[in-house]
């Protein structure tokens, strides 16, 4: 085999850590600012490759990420690996008896919200082919059948996390939504792998057999192999180790499907994304073996694949403000009519479909994955590649905020929101709950400008009435108050303990002090459950009276969130 | 980026994806027989490399494997990352204060475990160094040094697997073979570093700059990086998505750290190494961010990485008895030599120091890793390296065994080793708890020769006494039966339901007999025990009721155990 130079080892090593680590902190900063992660990953690979870095530094560039040679072949293929795992992902997310259950709306938003971005792309692409960005050397059919591709597909993953993030996403308006994002991608792909059989037909097959393969191989995954694969699942649980029989056994599907796919003559990532439905779908695969592979991928590859991309072109050379708002505003039209017909056609409300139409509008990465292959497949020009980038990224930025506003959903209220470094103290003075009470109450106080009397009388009256020692080494006082719009939780530890009355008899190790707002019912028990669930675990208490810092407190709080609620 | 053309990917999925499978399927058959895992996984090699597949069909060998060109370097990539990360997982396995809580014997026994073999591999590569397989070319001081240290190191992760299996892990015992193994490899690891940059020293870098380098990278990491380290994680866990940003940030460090031991002239698995040991040894890392890292690398990478290791050699045409022999018997004599020495005089039973002695004989994956290096470097000739593997896999084979032997002890008892698909019903007829009993007592008898009658009239007597319904819809009627040699397991699943007399009041719809060997008094409580906490988990009863044969069956308990026993 041939072997890397340990200065082309180096190279590898340095550029992928480096592509990750960027890609890793910008896309927590995006988070943090309550954007998708994708954005700061993308960044990523403008800051490393001929956008930012290149043009200040064409040697350091050409260094780590050199254009030809050992390295270059190294990183492409690692990348090529990395979007194929990710569309595995992807695909696993799908759930196709959503898709019967949502059924009759789901179908409906899903097909107008296919053929008419479909149909719009296709008449714009022919009418402006060349304004839009098509190579010169790109066939005019292939071309516009790829932009109306581009207009109607979705972004099922970014619109799954939007839904969850609004708690929307195990409810009906979720479900249809899902359903029809479903079928828009599973159609949309499909298309897409017929796209690259039309290019690739001159490599060695006809477009015929190509496209019969094609659909044969998606075909028989989705009926007779996720059935075989159904079967299959159970036994390498009973027979494997656990659960590495079956993590292996979708990372060697997914490997085969996409070197099938490729040798058809479309792109791997289509039989990883076959792979992926046929395999998340079963009812035998654990959640365990599923969150293993999502983090690896989420975290690992997806980071780096995203960075990648920044390396292949140049983002302001090829900023061009024209075919940029043309396709932004030609997507946003088309999709959000296509989804707002769809959902009034099932029978929604007006404001109910305005907001399918919003959700179905995300592209999100699936558009960049689209773009991208277009680009190295010579059917598109970098200047329509970098439109079709800002596009995804602002379709998927606005999704979130216009439902919410369409639908005036209110903020979740969850444990972590309500805490801060304000409201914490790591050794309470107090040796009494009345002396705890009054002692986080004049924290919480102080710091949200509320009259610390009231609050503590407040809590007081509540606390005699029914102590709220809970056992497990935890007491939550609270109570409700007025002019507040959005829950306080102030903590206290204390290393000696505090007799909150709690029925196991033992004492309150870390005390949570819980203030809700007077018109907000329901906040108090919401924070007291989750409090409830994570102190439940075991060694819990102890944990608690170990931490030395409030980030020390937040990082055992959330760590063991995540824990006790597994994604 | 230089792109890989679609044929190219197309092999490289396909590579890959064969490597996977064929080393995943016969690691899977090496544990069915009790064997280390990776046994199987180097097979594969051995089947698709040279070996074999090579000499059968040299098209498809050079098709699927081909020595250079995209594909060659694509692998290659792949395989060194592969490796790299299996260091990490290694490192991280690494508990510092172990070294000290043993300290004393670990430290004599790991001292006298790595002179004596060093002392001995010196000597006998210095007198018959081409005997033994040294490349012609290679110098003899490197040639000996490498010998020595190849005698020297341990495994520590087969050795830690081990003991887990024969449950000794966390006792006296498992702690000084631990301990003693952990500073062998680190010394080992060190010294190996130092050999590579004495050969690399050519390259750019002096000698003794690439020695001072290394004892500064590892001195740094093992103390100030290991504090930052210890000092960011909680801050990481706070701040960033959980467990994305400890699962990124571990990633990070080793693909930086593997670069700047490149940089330095050794090999990124050092590099890798001493970053798993710095990240692991926090006591902030939590079990699932190691989980997901191990369990990726043992089921994905790893299986690749040992695979591709027969690629590189014919196992054939360079099998030579003498070397082979002269390796083994040389390799096992010093380690024991050095292990009894070492835990005699820190004061250990005669039995014991055996028993140490044969723990510290496992070579297992890390010898391989070390002859590979040796082999790319110029070192070894291929025969030593075929002599090295043989080396390592059979002292890694004999290890459980002999230790079992020489301690006497028993097999552990497990729930799974209980089952059997002829002692499974998926309907149980009866609809009593004396009905119940009947029918369980009678398949257990019929496959095991028992009397019926008697057995059943032990468990009726033992459930008048006290009813076995212990709550969550599962019922454990039991007894200690004569001539049975070990526990037998009988289950039936009832949709209806029995009552078996349980304190939540609820019928019993799975039942498990469980018979125990009258002179082994504890079996019966630690299977009734694993069970209890088996059903204890949310949804069980509703799970096992909706199995459909004994391999669901089994596949629901195999991966629940996993679950409620994270590794």
């Amino acid at each position: 085999m041939q072997n890397l130079t340990q200065d082309n080892i180096m190279v590898f090593f340095l550029a992928l850590g480096l592509l990750l680590g960027v890609a890793r902190v910008l896309g927590e900063f995006a988070q943090r600012l309550h954007q998708p992660a994708v954005l700061g990953e993308l960044l990523a690979g403008l800051i490393l490759g001929p956008t930012i870095l290149g043009s200040f530094s064409p040697e350091t560039s050409a260094f780590l990420f050199p254009q030809e040679g050992p390295n270059a072949v190294a990183l492409n293929a690692f990348t090529t690996l990395a979007v194929t795992l990710l569309m595995l992902v992807a695909g696993m997310e799908v759930d196709l008896s959503t898709i019967w259950r949502q059924g009759r709306i789901g179908l409906k938003v899903g097909t107008t919200g296919m053929i008419i971005p479909f149909l719009l792309g296709l008449i714009v692409a022919l009418i402006a082919p060349l304004a839009l960005g098509r190579d010169i050397d790109a066939d005019p059919f292939v071309f516009s059948l790829f932009f109306a591709t581009a207009l109607s597909i979705s972004a099922l993953p970014v619109i799954a996390k939007t839904l969850m993030d609004l708690d929307l996403y195990r409810s009906d308006f979720g479900m249809v939504v899902i359903s029809a994002a479903i079928l828009n991608d599973l159609i949309g792909w499909i298309i897409f792998a017929i796209i690259l059989g039309l290019i690739g037909a001159g490599h060695d097959n006809n477009i015929l057999i190509t496209i019969t393969l094609t659909l044969t191989f998606a075909g028989f995954m989705l009926t007779v192999g996720r059935s075989l694969i159904h079967k299959a699942l159970p036994f390498l649980q009973a027979y494997t180790r656990w659960p590495g029989g079956v993590l292996s056994f979708a990372l060697l599907l997914a490997l085969l499907g996409a070197a099938f796919t490729e040798w058809i003559g479309i792109h791997g990532i289509f039989g990883a994304f076959i792979v992926g439905v046929a395999v998340g779908d079963s009812s035998h695969l654990r959640e365990r073996t599923r969150v293993i592979i999502d983090e690896f991928v989420s975290f690992i590859f997806a980071p780096v694949f995203f960075a990648s991309i920044g390396l292949s072109v140049n983002f302001i050379t090829h900023f061009d403000l024209v075919p940029v708002l043309t396709v932004l505003v030609i997507a946003c039209v088309c999709k959000l009519a296509g989804g707002i017909v769809g959902a009034r056609w099932g029978g929604m409300t007006k404001r109910d479909a305005w907001a399918v139409g919003f959700a179905m509008n995300a592209r999100g990465a699936m558009e960049i994955i689209l773009g991208l292959l277009a680009l190295q497949a010579g059917i598109i020009r970098p200047r329509l590649f970098v439109a079709l980038v800002i596009m995804a990224i602002v379709t998927s930025l606005i999704s979130g905020p216009a439902i919410r506003l369409i639908l005036r959903l209110g903020k979740k209220r969850t444990l972590l929101d309500a805490l801060s470094s304000r409201l914490f103290t790591r050794e309470l003075q107090a040796f009494s709950s009345r002396m705890a009470i009054h002692e986080l109450a004049s924290m919480a106080c102080d710091a949200h400008g509320l009259k610390t009397s009231e609050v503590e009388a407040a809590v007081w009256e509540r606390e005699e009435t029914l102590p709220t020692g809970i056992g497990n080494g935890i007491a939550l006082p609270h109570a409700r108050i007025d002019g507040i719009s959005k829950p306080i939780v102030a903590v206290g530890i204390s290393d000696a303990g505090i007799d909150f009355d709690a029925p196991d008899d033992k004492l309150a190790h870390a005390i949570f002090l819980i203030l809700t707002p007077a018109q907000d019912p329901d906040a108090q028990l919401e924070i007291s459950s989750e409090l409830a669930k994570l102190f439940r675990a075991y060694g819990m208490t102890e944990r608690v009276t170990n931490v030395k810092s409030y980030t020390e407190f937040l990082a055992l709080i959330k760590s063991s969130t995540a824990e006790t609620n597994p994604a």
